[in-house]
Formats: structure tokens, C-alpha cells, sequence
């Protein structure tokens, strides 16, 4: 049975209280509940992980190597200038698919280009809750 | 029962004939054979339209006006600088979501921006023909 | 008897069905109807040429030579990257008049630069059907 | 009966003396007077203002609002760098038609964009004399 | 015994009658004669295809993998934008030789960069006709 | 008793009059005397100029030499190209303080960049009225 | 009564101790003390936060929905590339200032932008210690 | 007699109390009544204008067609952007010399490019009073 | 005897097992140990930090002003943004180095430019662990 | 009989030697013979000239005026920048046609542009050896 | 008795031999004789130096500092890409005053910059032969 | 025994001369002096090199292929467009160190970049003497 793990970035604990017009309105629990959900359903076994400090992003992306066979990261605005996630991405030579909630190509200039998406296999981008669950769909083949 | 229009831009009916470690090498054929069979089985009638002719992908998006209820694009090169495709889209006021097979954002730098995705519900890039397959799991939400 | 050519490009076929806002809700061939009415006072032999087909605009253009003494053309989302349209128009050596229905040095940032306007021997931009109307006029004293 | 505001900017005093293959022979004066007499038939009661000093110009523009219906304007080479006119242009909420004699788009490159449009309901360029009456024309639907 | 494909893009049914001071005052059929009879020297078997819309340019390059051993290709101002005409090149995987029969280095700022260059063996341009006639010559050792 | 000089640039003579959502409906007149109520309660003797006009504002700067101790500017428009007033502030060597009303930073980007900020002693902006209140308290400490 | 909460971001602890010609040479600590004394003063309850971390800040940020009701915030270098931030002060829809004790716009290039101001209410630069309390006067109207 | 005027734009009335390690610390009358001697001895005929407000200077630029043979400018600041004043300077088709003390090319970036100097014959600039003495010397040839 | 602290950033705790091909195989651990006997030798005593957290570098960096007479940075992809490290950097008032095992300047466009390099004394990229060693000799004169 | 200079700048003494997959494995002196022998075939007497030096370049580029009836300039790397030799080109007033082994538009973008093509009659880039050939049959028409 | 050293760069060998509508139509002998006669008026040594190699004309600077009290430069195309002779002027550390015959700024974009007017005491550009002369007056008071 | 090449670009032989804050006030005679001491006791063999011209540095660095292992290089202010030289060291195929004894990163915007970089083996810079002797150590382990 595969693992995977899904990051989400700064801000996104507040996911369902910010701007629900973007993001729409379940909690990133409920999204991470409808998450284990489906990813059962597929025989995948997933874990989580959020923080606000890119450090600690880093940190866990490392464990990548041993515990994970993939990776799903929503970095927020981290994507925009973290070539130090970018790095750690990079390194642990696992799949990752980068996932974004709002459609960042039709936003303010500065979220149009994401500094991950050249490390990662793909990129899900504007569907909301369903961008993550896209990604569990495509992550079966990938890892 | 929807329908949903696929619109594929130039060179795309060389698939799996171009470059097969990019873009995987099923022909567009297959691809869409798949897709039909996929769309079938969520009880949604899928119709296809390939041209290299960027006034004729033009006039196939102005039907869908009338004959159906959502689309998904993948506009190839011509991504990158039709303004004239991402009106006709604009103007249709149907959702549309972007696919792209290879992941455009690590490639050379006039494939990082598509002018056609701000105005598309979202964007789905790096996953070869299941590119297509997740905007059509997408687009049931937005139909 | 003078003839002029007035040329419409992508999605302009949609006039009055597509963001009235912008571009009032008179349909294209309202728009004509006007314009014939208009070119007849003045006696004007007036033609309409609209395609969605960057080719097809060129080819029509290089009839210019032989049939008609100015052109009015509105080249919609072409004006902001086909030097082909452009180069057509320098070509056939006749006057034209670029018009736009929207200000479009108020809109979005690549819609301010028209790649035609230099080739051109003036342009008129923001009245709406008025614009065509105003290149009829101004049209009179340059063939 | 409607009163209009035409307001002319630096160096156009000199119109019909300074490079006539570029802007026409006649003088500013004359010019003013043919506007007089296009104005009378359409039953609108016409100003002119022309002032080399851009705070003059500001100055005249803040009059707008008590004593004018709507406004033409070629500001000249402060086209290109007040956004200083420009703000008292928007500030006086009625409704302005840029004007600039020759076609700005096929000169000099810092002559190609003009600061003052984003705030005109449109804008008419390259036909010298013959701009300020097709403006005429256009502002009759607008005020 | 070899075949080769000749492409003219937009505007080049014109030669001969545009601009002759640029591009020499023969016209396309004279051109391609004198080629034709240059290639049977050579014993080469030449085609020739002129078209004003990309997409026909796109189409028929396709049938390069099949019906010839190589291309020249003149793209016109399509060489300035058409990454859909430069994928189509790449997507053939035969050789092709660039021409200009201008010095496209030595006029307006935008003719000076083609996107095509990068994915043809080499580029000839500023000998008019004769660019042609190089390009014959040094497409032989290619095929 | 100290004295300071308080300038307005272009419009804001119309302050209360335009757009009220960007800067409060108080008109110029009641700033300045609520200005006037506050300086007198601090013992600082206080002046207001205001103009529309690039180089009676220069004049008046200038009499700053001789007649006042420091200054307050909020050079409107004219804070984003008038290197001339920047020359002037930094001439006369008594300090400034550059204020605006809006928040210029979260405005068109052209409004976000004032070349005046480099040569004040430091800058307050978007508390409407309160700005120049809050000039008033720091100047104190500068005079 | 009301509480405010002053976020101080990189290396402003070393305030007093580093480069004191650009920002006095008081302590965070005695800033603080005084503007407690002000805070109180006027009736406002006062907090204050220093860290050299990212996502501590966006963490304590986070509490403001429940904890405080607005906030002012010197974010140190983190001003000039820390999205994450910005999307956090957006994100808890409190009223905050943004403050920075030396001018900004007076130093290096990369000193000069602030992608936090446009979330923010309004600035001030340039005062030293008097920036926080300047902030702390104009927060009492937004709160 | 040829005659000859000397203008001087905004700030230059300051010559000599401003900044005099830039520029010297003669003041402006000073320097006019050492040209005024220079200028007898060659016998020419000299006046000087100097003025803080750009329309003034155009205004005054515009009486050279009657009155003058050619022109001495130093703009100040106004160099760096003031395509009025070079339109006026180019309108009045007499020669002009572009002066300045410092050496502008060595100070700010935005000091070291002239809008003027394109239409004037030349360039004198960081000999302080003596770019005006050599300015007199080369227009003599000139004019 | 002096003390220097070595700070390696983001992602260098994987040296060794991350892309040996760029940065050689030995782990951060034996550069450390061979570092420390290379110290020894010269009479310097060396200590390590490395975080993946921006803020515990500046955090560390502080203490340098205390524990330490000088220090050696790889501050790994933080490098190319961090404009907070540099702030502390400088801060702290101690000779510094910056050390890159990989030529950064022969890599991707991003990685060519260190924000951090300005307010060092000497760079040294491209010598895989060998980097460290030079800076070792290096900080010897400096300290 | 007329005569033609070839000019090979830096490196390119080195051809056959440096990265013959890029130029080939011929050397100079082999191409060179190739080129006289083809030459004499077309009754031109051809000579040859290499440095790695700007300034020999040029001094032999001004021996043009009375020896030589035109040139074939290979510039190296000093096409990219050297105004210096445009400029010799340009003033020796006989046709130059530059030439390229490599296809320099397929490279690192700073070989994509080349200060020289302007000011020569044209280009020919790509062929290897095979590009000085053509160059030389080119040139027969030119002079 | 003071002497200085006139260095000319590349081309200005066939002064008056190139583009005469530009430069005149004396030679760099007739130019060179005429300040040599000047300079013996003013009593100073003039000697004169040609070369169209950046690495002599660095050698010839070099001599200054021994011989020289100061010198006038005209470096050519050098002088809009020799950081190699900006230093060498600037190590010197003699006075240097910059020639050009035409007005550079009012030429193609890329003359319109020098690297080497920011290490000179002054500019003079547009005067011809009297350029030259000019910088001859004005570099006595430098010496 | 292996042999190394230490060339030096223009200038450098004022070394101890020119601005001795910057570089030291060794000349360049007493540094080779001292890294001659330093690579016999190292047992290797050590050449140098200084030149003002671009041409002389690449024809010695040409000599690379016979006569020496590896190369130490300082191009001065070469480094910073001579793509002449960076072809030459690319050419070569014998490792380079790059060095520099300012700090090129923390001076003028031109210094921060260099071109040869990419095609050395590593960079040194910002130690003064002490950074040939870092490159003598360094380059041991590459030849």
C-alpha cells in the first residue's frame, strides 16, 4: 500500500474563513477528511501536514525520502518565491503535484507564476476543494 | 444529459507521433476513445474538434453557444499568444477548463504563460493524457 | 462611385450578443445595415467582410488592389500581435482606418498596443457602432 | 443647448506654422473656426482653451463642472506624462474624447501611448484637421 | 532521387508587386520557376506551397513526414510569433532551412527575432531571390 | 514660534468634491482650518498653498529659505514625474514631509512610485485627513 | 476597550544596537515602553510581537480574528518579498498600518517596495520611534 | 547682429545658493553678466530667460521664430521629461545648444537621460558656468 | 584563540545524498569534521548551524555578535531572496563569507544572483567542499 | 576580376579543434583552401584574414576601401557586442555579408543577436563550413 | 607648461572619409592641425593619439599619469561598451573631458549611452570639429 | 610537475597603483611574487600573464592546450563583456578559477555580472591578494 503526502502551505489553516468567494467554504479539515476519504477508496494511504513556516515545510518534505512514495503541496504564496521549497522538492526525487485552490493564472500578476511548478509532474489549479482531489486521482500513476 | 466539447489546437493530431517522451504515445485517436468511454460512464455526451487553424477553433468554440455546456481546451501553441482564441472563449460564457499534457512551467520560457487560462475555471498540466481525463472529472461541477 | 472595404476580425461576428456592456447590443449586421445606410448618403459603395481566420483577413485584403479605394478594418484581438494582418495592410498601399467599438486603451494591458496602428492612416476607438461610423466620415477625404 | 469645452495643450498654438506634413496647414484658428460653424449646425455651443502651461489646462478642466456638458482634448506632448490632467480629466466626471492630429501610433515611441485615454470615453487619431470634427461628431451621443 | 517542400507564408503571393526596392521585382511564380529549374540540376524534386493562414502552413508541413526529405520555409511575419508553425517544424523531425529574402536584422525592431530559427538547421536572409537559391544549395548536403 | 508650509499639487483643490470613497468628503477649506486648530494648540505657526501648476509650487518652495522651518507636501499627480519639485524640496533644505491621502500603494501602479519620497525626511499615507494631521505631529521633532 | 497588536519582524530586535544613524538608537524595548505609555493613554490596550521567522508571524497574525482589533506591523525585510505575510494581514480582515522607522524610499532599490502596503490601511516611513507612534494614532479611527 | 537667448528651467534661479559642490558657487546673475561680456566681445547679442514653470518656458521658447537665431537650454529637472518643451524646441526650427553644470550622465540614473537633447544641435554638460561660455562659443557656427 | 560559526541553509542537510553530480558525495557531517581538523590546525575554533528555517539563521547569526569574530554562509536557496539574512548579516558587524559548493553562475537564471553577497567580504562558488576550506584559509586575515 | 576579403575573428582559429559537433571537424586552413579553390572556379580572387584582436579587425576592415570589392565576415564572439567593427563595416562602404557556422539563433540567448547583421547586405548562419560557400556565391551579385 | 593628450578610438582614422554629413568633411590630420595651432595660443602641449585597438588606447591612458595633465576622448563605438577604458580613464585619476563629433543622443538607441562619461569631468557632443575645440577651452581650468 | 597560467586583463598592472582601498597596495609584480613562493612550495609550476588587449589575452589563452594544465584568470573589467575571452577559456578545455580582489557583488550595477563565470571550474572574489593565492589552492584538485 503507497503513501502519500499532501502539504499545504501559509494560510491555508485558515482555508474556509478567508475569502470563501476563492476558496470556497469547507475547512481544510473537511477537505482533508473528504481527502482520506477517496484516498482509502483507492487502497492509498495519505497524511497531512500544514504550517505557516517554510523552514518547517522543509523539514518535512525531507522525510519524503523514507515515508512517502509521493508528494501533493499547495505551498500558498510560498510558490511565488520559495526557491528553498522548490529545493527541497526537487531533492527528495519523489513525484510531487502542485495543487491550487483559486485559478492563480487569472489573479494578480505576482501569483501567475509559481517557482514549484518546474520541479513538479503537474499542476491542478482552480477547482477548489477538488484541485487536491484531482491530484489523488493522477498521483496513482506516478508513484 | 450535458455535453461537453474538446477542443484540441495545433499539432496536437500528431500526438503520439511527436515527441512520445513528452507527451506519452497514444495518438490523439486513443486518447479520445478513452475520454469518450470515461464520459460515458458519468452519463456525459462528449464531442471533439482538432484543427491547426486557429479561425476554426474560433468558429467551433462560437457553437458552443447552442450545442453544449462546458469545454475543455487544450489550445496548444497557441497558448502562448492568441488573445483572438481566449476572446472567443471569453465570449461563450460556458466554463472552460485548460489542459495541457506536458507541464508547460518547466519547459522553455515562451511555453510558461498561456493568455488563454485567465479566462478558464482552471488549468490542468503535466500528466499527460490523464490531463484530459481530470478536467473531465472536473468539469461535472462546473456544468 | 468610390468602394471601401470594411473588415471585421475574431469574435466580432458575436457583436451584440457578447458583453453588451462594452460594445452596445447592436448586432454586427445591425451595425451594417447602418453603415450602408450611411455610405449611401455619402455616396460610398460600401462592403462587409468578417471572419474569424487570420488567413482569410489577408486574403481578403489583398483583393484591396484591385477592388476598393480605403478600407475600415477593426481587427479585433488580432490587432495586438498579427504583423501578417499588418503587413497585408501595408501592402495593397490603399488607406485604412482601424477602429475598436471599446477604448481599448482602458482595458487590459495588452489590449493598449495595436500592432496595426502604425500602417494605418488613423484610428478611432471607444463609440461603440460610432467609431465605424466616425471612419466612414474621416474615410471620405483620403480616397 | 449643450455646451462643449475643447481644450488644446502645448505647442498647438503653432498648428499650420510648425511641420504641416504632419499636422495639416491651417491654423489653430482656423481650425477653431470651421469646429464653430460644425458646432451651430448641430445646435451645440462650443469653447476653446488652449494653454501651454499644464496647470492652466487643469485649471480650465476644474471648470468643466459648472460650466460645461462634456470636453475634447489634445493635451500635445502631455498626453504622454501628466498624470496630472489626467486626473483632473476624471475628476470632473463628464465625458472627454482625446484628439490627437496626427497618428501617435505611427511615431516616435514615447509618442505611442498617452496617459490621458484610460480616462476618455474614446479617442480619435490621424486625421488632422478632420480629428477634432469627428469628435464633434462623437460627442453629441455622449453629453 | 530527393524531394524537398518550399513554404511561403503571408503576404509572399505579393512579391514582385510589394515593396519592390526590398524584396526585388520578381514575382513568386518567376521565383519558384527559376528554383524549379535550379532543383532539376541538381536533381532534387521541388514543391512549392504558399498559404496566408497558419493553420494551412501548419497542415501542410505535416505531410512532410511522408512526401519529402526536407523543407524551406519563408514564414513571413508568421516567423515573428507563430510558435504553433515552429512546433509544427520541431514536431517533422526533417530538416529545414529558414529564409528571408530581406535582411530581416536591419528593420523594424520586431522582424528582427524569429521564432522559427531555433528549430531549423540554419537561416539565410537579405539576398532576395537568391536566398532561395542558397538555401536550395545548402539543403542538399542536409537530406 | 516655528513655521511650516503646508503644499497641494494638482486637484486637490477639488478634495471633497471627487471621489469621497478615496478621500473623504471634506473639502480642502475644512482640512486645512481643522490643520490650523491643531498647529495652533502645538504653538506652530502654519500656511497653505495650493496649485495646480508645477511651477508655482517650485515659487512657492522656494520662499521656504527664509519663510518657514519645514514643510508638508502632497504634490498629488505630480508626486509620480516632477523631478523639478524633487529638486526644489531638496534645495532649500528644511525638511519635508510627503503626505497623500489614499493609500498610493494599493493604486494603479503608476501611483505607486513617488519621486518626491527620496528627498523628504519620511512619508505618511492613506489616512485621508489624518494624514496631514499626523504630518503635523511628526514635524515637530524634525523643525 | 481596545486592543492592538504591533508585530515587529527580522532583526528589528537588534533595534538600538544596529546602525543607529538610520533608526536612533533607542531598544525595541524602550519603544515599546513608551508607546505602551501612549497606548494607555489614550485608552488602548497595546501587545506586542517581535520574531525573525516568516511563519511565527503569520501565526501570531492569525490570532487577530479573535484576539485583537487591529494591528500594526513593521515586517522588517520580510516588506519587500514576503507574500505569505501579506496574504496573512489580508486574510484576518483587521485594519493594520504598516510602519517602517527609516525612510524606505530614500535607500537601496530592492528597499523601495513594499508588498504588504497595498493589504494595509496606510504607511508611515521615515521617523524613527515616531513611526509606531504616529501608526498608533491614526489606528484609532480604523478600529 | 546675431541674437541669441539664453533659457534656464526650474530651480536654476537657486544657482549658487544650492548644492555648490555641484555647481559652483556663482549665482545665476552672475553667470548671465559673464556671458553678457563674452557675448559683446563676439559680438552677439544675448538675453536670458529663466523661469520654474514649464509652459512659460514654451512660451517663451515659441517667440525665438521672431526674435532670435538660436538658443542656450538648460531645462533642469524638466530634461528628463518634458516632451513639451522639446516639441517646442523642435518646432521653432532655430538651433539650439543643450547646457548643463554638473555632468548629468555621472549623478542619478533618471538625471542621465535628456529629452531635449535629441533635438537640439549638441550637448555641453559638467564644466559648470563655463557649459554655458563654451555653448557660446559653438553656437556662433551655428547660427 | 578565535571562534567563526559556519551556517549552512536550507536543503544542505541533505549534502551527500542530494545531486552528487553538483555538489560531490561526502555528507555535511564529514565536511564538518574535516573542516573542524583543518580549523584545529590553524588555531581557529569553528562551529555549526544549519537550519531550513530563515528565521533560526537570523536567529543564530545575532549571537554572533557575542560568541563569535567571524563567519562562513551557504545560505543554500535563501541565498537568492532573503534580503532578512542579509539584514542580519550586516547587522551583526563581523567579516562574513559566502561559500557555494556549485558554480552558481553557470546554473539557472535564479541561482546567479545572492542577495547576500553585497554586505560580504569575498565569495567563494563552485569547489564543492573544497569551498569551505578556502573560506576557512580565507577568514584568517579577516578576523 | 574582382577581389573579396574573408574575416575571421576570436577563436575561430581554433575551428576543428573546439567542438566540432557545433562547427565541424574541418579547420580553418581546410575551409579556407575549399573557399579559394571554389573562388577561382568563379573568377574571384579571394583573400583571408583571422585575428582574435577588435582593433586588427578593424584596421584590416579599412583596407577594404581600396583592395577589396567586398567581405565575408565571421565575427566570432565580437558580433555580439563590438559596435566598433559595425562601425568599420559601415564606413567602408562596400558589401559584407556575415556569416555564421552554427546556427548562433539555436544557442545561449546572448548569441541570438549579432551588432554586425545590420549593417551587412545579409546572413547566412547554420551550414558549418558550408555557410562561408554560400556566403560566396551571395556575394557574386553584390559587387 | 601643461600638456594633454587627445586620444580618438575606432574609425575616427577615416574622419572625413565616412558619413561626412554626420562628422564633417575634414580629416582627424586637418582636425588634429587646427588644435594643435589652438593649443599653442593657450600655451598648451597637445599630443595626439589613433587607435582602433581598446587595448592600446588602455596603454596610451596608462602614460598619463607620467606625462599628461589631462586628456580629451573620443573612444568611438568603445565608448558605449569599454568598461576596460572607463577604468583606465578612471585609475588615472587626470581630468578627462569626452568628445563626440555628433550629437550621440540624437542617434540609434545604442549610441545614445556612454560608459565612459560618468569617470569624465565633462561631455561635449554635436559640435563637429568644434567638439574637439571646445573641450580644448574648457579643459584649461581643469588642469 | 604541472604548470598553471595566471593571466591578468586590463589594468591590473596598475595594481597598488589605482585605488588602493579597493584592492590593497600590492603592485602586481609583489603578488606574482608571492604565489610563485606559494606554487613551489605546492610543486607546481606557475606562469603569468598580463595584457590590456582582449585579442593578446585570448591568443595566450589559445597557448593553454599545449603548454599548461589549468588556468587562474582576472579579466578585469573584461569580465564583464568579453564573450571573446569566455569562448577562448571554454575552448581550451582546461579548468579555470575565476577571481576577482574586490568584491564584484557588492559594487556598480555593471560589476555584479560576469560573463566568463559559466565557463569556469569557480569564482573567487573579495579577498584582494589573498584571492589568487584561494584559486592556487583550489585548482590543485582540478588539474
Amino acid at each position: 500500500m503507497k503513501s502519500i503526502l499532501i502539504v499545504n502551505g501559509p494560510n491555508l489553516n485558515l482555508t474556509g474563513k478567508r475569502e470563501p468567494g476563492l476558496y470556497g467554504n469547507e475547512t481544510l479539515e473537511s477537505i482533508n477528511a473528504a481527502l482520506k476519504k477517496k484516498a482509502e477508496e483507492q487502497n492509498i494511504n495519505v497524511s497531512f501536514f500544514q504550517s505557516n513556516c517554510e523552514g518547517e515545510i522543509i523539514d518535512k518534505i525531507h522525510t519524503m525520502t523514507e515515508d512517502y512514495d509521493g508528494g501533493i503541496i499547495n505551498a500558498g504564496a510560498y510558490s511565488h518565491y520559495s526557491y528553498a521549497i522548490r529545493d527541497a522538492v526537487s531533492a527528495v526525487k519523489k513525484p510531487f503535484i502542485e495543487v491550487h485552490m483559486s485559478n492563480i493564472y487569472a489573479r494578480e500578476e505576482f501569483r501567475r507564476h509559481s517557482v514549484i511548478s518546474a520541479v513538479c509532474a503537474g499542476v491542478v489549479a482552480g477547482f477548489g476543494k477538488d484541485s487536491y482531489l484531482l491530484a489523488l486521482y493522477a498521483i496513482k500513476d506516478l508513484i
